[in-house]
């Protein structure tokens, strides 16, 4: 087991209390198939495998080779593919897969792809509010009626309010998530079936009208989520070393291709960010945190999921000290 | 050989023809090494070597990663890793590559560290207006002169004037290269040595003092240098699948985890681009320009290094064929 100040940085790092804490916490509010944990957010099989472990054997996934792999680590007991493919190749190979595939279909040419390539069950993924995939409420009757006729089994529906999850105002994002379940049931009453599909990290326990919630970003975090009011921590940073100290300003060796950046730039602990180039992050020490050339220094990213799929790997830490490597074996598509 | 029509998507692409004239014009206008290609915009050992056929073969490298994959590819006849690493073991593992390897060097720590890797070269590193790395012009003396006292050969100073090179202002940005420049002489001056290694792709033509030009982004562009009067062409795009179509907008296959988003949204050929999400791009196709699910679009990135870095393979296109394949084999650290 190695030092974190060991470590060639950067590295991604995740601290061990906190993402138990994220683990057991969501458990506790969502128990077993009442979470169904979106793989997208940490592209590890060895996280599922804990969330699993959990009770929640269900999984969320965003790409066929999360799928794919998912089912090769045994945990294919009830997979969705929570957005519309219809590359006929992948499409077949997830049909062969031992395991339970499920996927979205939000028109005729989703679902005849879906049948013509062997797969057998479906959610009618429909549009909540959020301008992505998804069907009109009022066609999805339409599209389950002609899944069924090509000898699809529709599993019930999916709507993400992604317009919502992000809001740090809980009665804004608990209202916004209720117009949006109410376009969801609209669409549910038609289609039928066992499962409604929707929710994610920021909505996990205002959205009561979902059977199952597609959370992913819970069990690692962001400084987006941390705006909520929810009780999850960061437990993801990336470790970064001090490289070069000039007056005013220091700079880290982590920067664009180690950070997802579309929700804007990380945040640095002891100090104040200035911007991020390719490989170094520019920032402002606090006056009482000056550093040295070799500090160490975490940046905790703003978007966790493009962050993570930067990386090759996720060291779990405790106490300084790594006790876990974590493959990220879902990247890439 | 396969069509670009077949290929799984998001497929990174880049166009041969395009491709081969950003190589040529600029090989025309900075022969030899008058260019040190930087890696750190391709990543790929494949675009290396032809960069090398070019008669370019010396190369510039933003990690330690990138050195030793250069150096194990046959083409580290004079390799310079550009900016600063205090990491002992990777120092190390460079001193021991069987390639020539120059260090970037701004304080005493790092040439301590570089001479104790028994690392033999180093160019000094010089702040000329950017806030990163680099040391102040009257501190370059007092670095250089502490490298030789360690044995170390100072071949020369290095200055990267990353304000300027992206400004669209042609006049703005060469005054403000001059101005880089004028302090990077200053270091010069005191420092001497063969090498003033500067610049990029936006300031290729307009930076005449430095000795080499460290530009990389030229061979496959992106919409940011786009902007500017230079001569290089639009090479790469990510080739994206259609999904989803609503009635106002469609959905594409290429999102976040395909995209460097540091310099915001990128654009979409035949459309207007709405927002980007994990694995999701929702744009407003144009009025003449219709898609239905299962269509191809081009989509071209706002920042290449950052998109490229989230690749496993660049497809080289010619007439809708896949004529080359080259690993993104420089990735991670």
């Amino acid at each position: 087991m190695s030092a974190v100040s060991d470590l060639p940085t950067p590295a991604l790092c995740v601290d061990a209390a906190d993402f138990e804490h994220n683990l057991t916490t969501m458990t506790a509010a969502l128990a077993g198939p009442r979470l169904r944990p979106h793989v997208k957010a940490h592209k590890c099989t060895a996280i599922a495998r804990l969330q699993a472990a959990a009770g929640h054997t269900s999984f969320c996934a965003a790409t066929p080779r999360e799928i794919d792999d998912l089912a090769a680590a045994g945990l294919g007991d009830d997979l969705l593919l929570a957005l519309e493919v219809v590359d006929a190749g992948r499409l077949a190979r997830l049909a062969r897969l031992e395991a339970r595939v499920t996927v979205a279909v939000d028109s005729i040419a989703t679902v005849d792809a879906a049948a013509d390539a062997g797969l057998r069950e479906v959610l009618v993924d429909v549009d909540v509010g959020l301008p992505r995939c998804g069907c009109r409420p009022a066609e999805s009757g339409r599209i389950a009626a002609h899944a069924a006729q090509r000898g699809l089994d529709v599993r019930g529906v999916m709507g993400y309010e992604g317009h919502a999850v992000g809001l740090p105002d809980r009665s804004r994002r608990a209202e916004l998530c209720t117009q949006a379940m109410e376009r969801l049931a609209e669409a549910h009453a038609v289609v039928g079936g066992d499962i409604v599909s929707a929710g994610g990290t920021g909505t996990y326990d205002v959205n009561t009208f979902a059977t199952e919630i597609q959370a992913g970003s819970y069990v690692l975090m962001d400084t987006a989520y941390a705006q909520l009011d929810i009780p999850f921590r960061i437990a993801l940073g990336v470790v970064a070393t001090v490289v070069s100290v000039s007056d005013d300003y220091a700079v880290a060796d982590c920067g664009l291709k180690a950070l997802g950046m579309d929700h804007g730039n990380p945040e640095v602990e002891g100090g104040a960010v200035w911007f991020c180039s390719d490989e170094h992050l520019t920032f402002a020490p606090d006056d009482d945190h000056p550093v040295r050339v070799g500090d160490r220094v975490r940046v905790v990213p703003a978007h966790v999921d493009p962050t993570v799929a930067y990386h090759e790997r996720i060291h779990l830490v405790s106490d300084g000290v790594v006790v876990d490597v974590w493959p990220v074996d879902l990247r890439g598509w």
